[in-house]
């Protein structure tokens, strides 16, 4: 009465319209007229329970919002547009039908808000916890995508807003820069988004780009939430706004400054990652952002 | 020294060129040149420890290469080309990154056998156990995508090899049947892949076709291993061959004979599903495949 079938019936009931979509939901595979021109943009980020959200204390909807969001960030980092994504759900067997729907709600609402149709997905239940996995297509519609190693000596390195502390809340509530990532693309020479953390993420684009860079400290927005952190664990704020993962702002370099970039340092001909103060003092910034180990 | 970042280095070099890659393995997400005029198809599928396989007996080769092929089978079924993958893994803690490897080489190799790079991924690790999911994307070329929704009465019903106990074995090594997927597209009225047994899948076509179909007993090809299976659990290998999943063959149908199709039935106007003997007595056939139940 309620399988996973019922639950395809009813996602497939859920979808709108669009003259993209050829074939949706419910056939083997989904299929869709491309843009011709357009480049097809195309990635897939997965939320872990326990390690990307705690399903005891986040709720379903919480839970799709952020898997969705987190891939619509990527499009923002390439300065593309969302145009619509499939869903892989591993499903614990104790969850409800309603649930399941929940989790759907959050997808859908938070790809909706880009006009990310949901057009295909897998859903399996397993004796283990929850892990949602989204692949997102995107489109160039116009705009050359932004990779991470066009960057060179003497650009300026910007971020997108605060960073920092977004473990108090802000990692499950975040919006998607893809507006000011289609504004900032144009005069970006490298771009990725602000999942890892700021001193792991900025490696990225240096080792990409084959170049160095010094962020001054004195300049990075340091969000209230790590402040508040701070407070907390006596870790300093600017650690937190360094070091903390999912801000999900973007971090881009340019050779000008672009509306809606904050300067935070410059890139170096040199190789290596340096934390400058207000005396011009420097020390390496390690990363110290999030990896997921793999024990070897 | 061998996190997750380590392995992210090594797919991207394993990556091989194709004019189709615009943008690789690497970046926030990967760019494909899409050829103009073909269709873009799409879907994910993902294989979970303990449902699809077992990670105390299966290899992470043979794993990845499950997964692959699913997703390959998919693209069968509609008669496309497969073009290009991304794959998501949730990897245990207490793998080693050469079993990351050897999962990886799986999925690369069911995908070189049909010309499907990967071109994106994401790995994480956690507690829980594995899961790796899929999407892959596949392109028209020529072909109008066959869906489930075209079955007529009067159309025969076929089936692409012989079914049954594919739990013995070949769930985890058969070949995805793209090649006649593509020879046998351009004459058949609805099309999919048998994963979930006969009488789960034949629904799907009569439900999405406004059909109703006879399947007639004698003509159901068995497969050895569903003999195999009937000496050991008493089952006949006819419900066998009806109900396992996992065979992976094409189920399609159409108003002729089709080369490398074993006709098993006809489609009516009629409603409702039926198994015919040689006397033509009707019993319903009863989808007993296989369902992952969501307790609701």
């Amino acid at each position: 009465m309620s399988g996973e079938f019922d639950l395809i019936d009813w996602i497939r009931n859920q979808q709108r319209n669009s003259p993209l979509i050829h074939i949706g939901v419910g056939d083997d595979l989904a299929a869709l007229n491309w843009p011709a021109g357009d480049l097809l943009l195309v990635g897939v980020d997965q939320v872990i329970d326990g390690v990307h959200f705690d399903s005891a204390v986040h709720s379903p909807r919480q839970i799709g919002r952020k898997a969705m969001n987190r891939n619509l960030s990527d499009c923002a980092a390439m300065g593309c547009l969302p145009t619509a994504a499939v869903v892989a759900v591993a499903l614990p067997k104790n969850r409800s039908l309603d649930e399941a729907k929940e989790l759907y709600n959050g997808l859908r609402e938070a790809g909706d808000a880009f006009d990310c149709p949901i057009i295909g997905g897998d859903t399996g239940t397993w004796d283990g916890k929850l892990v949602v996995s989204v692949t997102i297509l995107g489109k160039s519609a116009g705009q050359k995508p932004v990779t991470r190693r066009g960057s060179r000596p003497g650009d300026g390195i910007y971020v997108t807003g605060p960073l920092g502390g977004s473990i108090l809340g802000r990692h499950l509530t975040f919006e998607p820069r893809i507006k000011i990532g289609r504004e900032i693309a144009p005069h970006a020479s490298a771009m990725i988004d602000l999942s890892d953390g700021l001193s792991r993420d900025l490696p990225h684009i240096c080792k990409a780009s084959g170049v160095g860079a010094i962020i001054e400290a004195s300049l990075v927005p340091i969000h209230s939430d790590a402040i508040e952190l701070s407070r907390r664990d006596k870790i300093s704020a600017l650690d937190h706004a360094l070091n903390d993962g999912e801000d999900y702002e973007l971090l881009f370099t340019s050779n000008q400054d672009v509306a809606g970039g904050i300067r935070v340092g410059r890139i170096t001909a040199e190789p290596g990652i340096f934390l400058e103060d207000e005396r011009t003092n420097r020390i390496s910034l390690i990363p110290r952002g999030w990896e997921h180990r793999i024990d070897a």
